[in-house]
């Protein structure tokens, strides 16, 4: 038989590794140096791109907590490969302050922004990937340890809202080899996208 | 019909974005490179700015918690919309130990102090408007997802508690453009404003 | 009449406070740039301060951590007053990573020794002192929120086990007015003589 | 009698320590500086031990989270002992996060990399000892603590699965002395195992 958990920790630890990564971002907001030229307005808006990839980074992660919770809570109890595709999930999670700081850093500079919006989006798009890969597996393989065993097109459209976003992130990945602003415009709109009300049909 | 989550998760997760972004407010209290020159002494009484900015600091991001935990009380539920601005107040408070630093480097500076007052109280204010916005959203326009709605006079004397910081945020940044140290005594005597007792009516 | 809360979210925010604060004690070990000369053992060993005050200030807040469970879990409700105090509390702790990494940098270095010492043990009775002032509180004067309140001998023991670092950071203090190697001595056989068990006679 | 306490806040507090180091493993994973010399793909590329380190401590501190919440549920209850072993405990897991950028810096670099290597396995290997200590302490010291006291087999079993790992981070620390690659190939080696599904027989 195959050994279970409850999902109390498992929530409390995603939690607090989400919690943490998302607030790192701000670290990324510099204070600019005193000793810099230029008066404090100037240095201050030439830092505009962190700001933005602070703003747009945070609501991105805070979206992907808002689904992490709705998949988990489905989960009466969870077993060794959920915890597993779980780790992996926090793992790009985690790595997102650092490809966002990566983003804001070269967005302006001469060479590398578009390399950097590549990253970007890509960190985005595996992130999501991986989280689409954790949905698979907690309603379509995993139905004996749901509370509510979805039906068959109940499942397809879970999988589809998380799905969504890969093809966009790829998009905004392959535009950002022309110019990384338009990497910027794709993930701007997808997060405002997120953050419209679901019309629940459930 | 709307979807509506358990409190919960919304707890844990916000109570571990504030206690992280509370925390990273030590990083800012900054050792003195030993290499430097004059005395520790007097190194580090240069940094007072820096301590009295993180009591500051500290204690406004402390008392949001206490409200924040007592906004979410009222309710037995929340839904798309109450996560959303939630997401949004915590994107705010994340950012105050970013201004908080600003605040502590440019307090003393030969320029950039009256700049730096202003964005310091201004991010309190925004803070504090979100937060206003979200008591708001729960007690006027949720009310079916509380466990005790409160009658007219209440929500008002709900709001007005949170809402009466805004001005004087407003204030503080105004002052600021004359010197950054009159913002420093606002943000001062709001704070122990907050921490004295409430005489609850209720 | 005075309004309560519940201690869920009150534990929950401190654990995060408290396990954040103990976490970034890491920050301060620091890897040796390869671009620095002579060889990395001998580097690594220069920095014996800052490992040595690693583990004495994760031990140190690791046993705060222990006593505030301890604290908090006698009471069934909490007021402002021990939120305000509870909130002070987590101030103290929150900059110790400060004093100690304050500590570990001038501990070998020509000047500056003796007052990093004063400073690092001052914290620590600062802290302890507040946390006896917090125990004051729940067991004297909040006898109602208790679930089993305390006889007179009882209370006394409580605050005398937590009053007896006070005295002991005040010689460590003094003691580093003529070398930081003496604080250095007291502070670890305070924190050997809290990991000992206690012989409860509860 | 012995005083105990409730599992809840050592859950907590755990789970607390461990996301938040868990997660200061992203600060490693650098920017480079838009002035340093060289195409940007050219020097992400040179940070490819940050990126392999990041991954590889990243699945180690995750799989210890797993057993420690393993080990943690057998339990009703927590006494002085235990917190204080789970304290050590912590405090190696807390420095992970500093040997594993310690053997990112000196892979590649020309001279430090076998003591860095040496480092980096002796840290996992004190970490998995305390482990297995604390698991010791529970299932055989602490069997009145238990919900469900194991028999002598499963006792072994359960101290072996623990177990396992102190030789091989012995042997990786060997191979180190060598060449620090061997070291970094046994690292992935054992978090691929652990990453196995457990085939459990109890």
């Amino acid at each position: 038989m195959r050994e279970t958990y409850g999902i109390g920790r498992v929530e409390a630890f995603s939690d607090g590794v989400i919690a943490v990564a998302i607030t790192l971002l701000v670290l990324d907001l510099r204070v600019p140096q005193s000793a810099d030229g230029g008066s404090l307005a100037g240095r201050l808006a030439a830092l505009w791109p962190n700001y933005l990839a602070y703003v747009i980074s945070f609501l991105a992660i805070g979206i992907m907590w808002i689904n992490h919770h709705a998949a988990l809570r489905r989960l009466k109890a969870v077993d060794h490969a959920v915890l597993v595709v779980n780790l992996l999930l926090l793992l790009c999670i985690v790595a997102l302050p650092f490809t966002t700081s990566l983003f804001a850093s070269y967005l302006t500079a001469k060479n590398g922004g578009q390399l950097a919006a590549v990253i970007y989006a890509g960190s985005f798009f595996v992130t999501s990937f991986v989280f689409v890969a954790m949905q698979w597996l907690i309603v379509v393989r995993r139905r004996s340890l749901l509370h509510d065993p979805p039906g068959r097109r109940r499942q397809r459209a879970i999988l589809l809202r998380g799905a969504i976003a890969c093809p966009v992130y790829v998009v905004a990945a392959l535009l950002g080899l022309a110019t990384p602003y338009l990497t910027l415009a794709v993930c701007i709109a997808l997060g405002l996208f997120y953050l419209l009300p679901i019309r629940s049909t459930e």
